[in-house]
């Protein structure tokens, strides 16, 4: 457990992961705990809005830093360009590939940073896990190692970056939720954006799966089909 | 030398460093080289606008990358709060430390790197150099390492981070410019962003005295006070 005078940042993307890391840090007690969330132009932009209503509910400062004008320089992917489909089928897929945005994770961990240094905080917490190792290299373990001493050096003030969940799969992060007491009802995890989750695309499928995993009902709502 | 079929991006500020680092990227027979810019709010925005117009006489693709709406977030820094003074006198003095706008170089690279991967390049050249390792820890080697380290592994796509400059001081750059026909005419470097240059930041101050150690004259206009 850390020392209660350290100020926490976390990046909240508004799905489970980043959302049950949030609950975490107040239980680990820092001194103050605030998120930001990324606009990207996302499709599933519904989870900036779950973001907000989670921090609302636990009296979390939130920014939504807009990044939606960079992406026509970095992205072909899925998630943000509508004349890809959202690939079907198994998250690890090599299909998934489609929905990967040239270095995300760098830019919205260098901005987060950035933004720690500005207001004196110590960490950055990121949402990161084993279940995306497969797919994103910018969620690797070598890629965090390599993040966490950067942001060592790169600045006058030394920041860490903070990921319990690295080595986690999504079941084991739900039950770490469970046990934080986490509002399941308040994330968003499809990446086709509607209101209902479609239940079919590889992040819905994690996400079901990781569930049953936990023993526990899912709060969310599905299309019909499902 | 590298490879003729390689592709390389150049991160160009308008100002001598990255302006003569284009013109060794031009030199060196890149299949291809492509520089982009970033507004970030900069009080010296006139640098944006001679960037430009190298690139115009150069025939290179160039492009701006507005991350102006991030500042708000990251900075208190003078280069981008109109609150702030930029200071007067010696660049490596500690009051320069005012000008460090929090992960800057971080951010520009992570976003320059997201860029490469996506048009295939293969190469991210930074213009940074030995006078800024004292005020600037994201310029010292430690942080290029580790920043190559990390584009090699963040993305599907290795990028190279390659920073010919990294030992040189700035009147070495503009010994290696005079070589390579470089026009300082259409550089800035004047923190004060009026359209003559002021002649007393510390950043014309280095300008000034790196010209004198080159034995060339700098073409550009400054305030008559000079």
């Amino acid at each position: 457990m850390l020392e209660h005078t350290k100020k926490a940042i976390v990046v909240l993307s508004g799905g489970m992961d980043s959302t049950t890391l949030l609950y975490r840090l107040l239980y680990e007690g820092y001194g103050e705990v605030r998120a930001i969330s990324f606009d990207y132009g996302q499709r599933h932009k519904i989870e900036l809005e779950r973001a907000r209503q989670t921090c609302e509910a636990l009296g979390v400062k939130h920014e939504v830093i807009d990044i939606s004008t960079l992406m026509k320089f970095i992205s072909n992917s899925a998630l943000t360009n509508p004349d890809i489909d959202v690939p079907e089928g198994h998250y690890e897929d090599n299909s998934m590939q489609s929905t990967v945005v040239p270095n995300r994770n760098m830019i919205m961990a260098s901005i987060a940073i950035g933004y720690a240094v500005n207001i004196e905080a110590d960490v950055v917490a990121l949402g990161v896990h084993a279940g995306d190792h497969a797919i994103y290299p910018d969620c690797r373990p070598e890629f965090i190692a390599c993040l966490n001493a950067i942001s060592h050096i790169a600045n006058y003030r030394p920041i860490q970056i903070y990921t319990p969940y690295l080595d986690y799969d999504k079941g084991d992060i739900i039950l770490d939720g469970k046990k934080l007491l986490v509002d399941y009802s308040l994330t968003h995890t499809c990446y086709k954006g509607n209101k209902k989750a479609c239940g079919k695309c590889g992040s819905c499928e994690e996400r079901l799966e990781a569930f049953e995993k936990a023993g526990i009902k899912d709060p969310i709502a599905y299309e019909e089909s499902n």
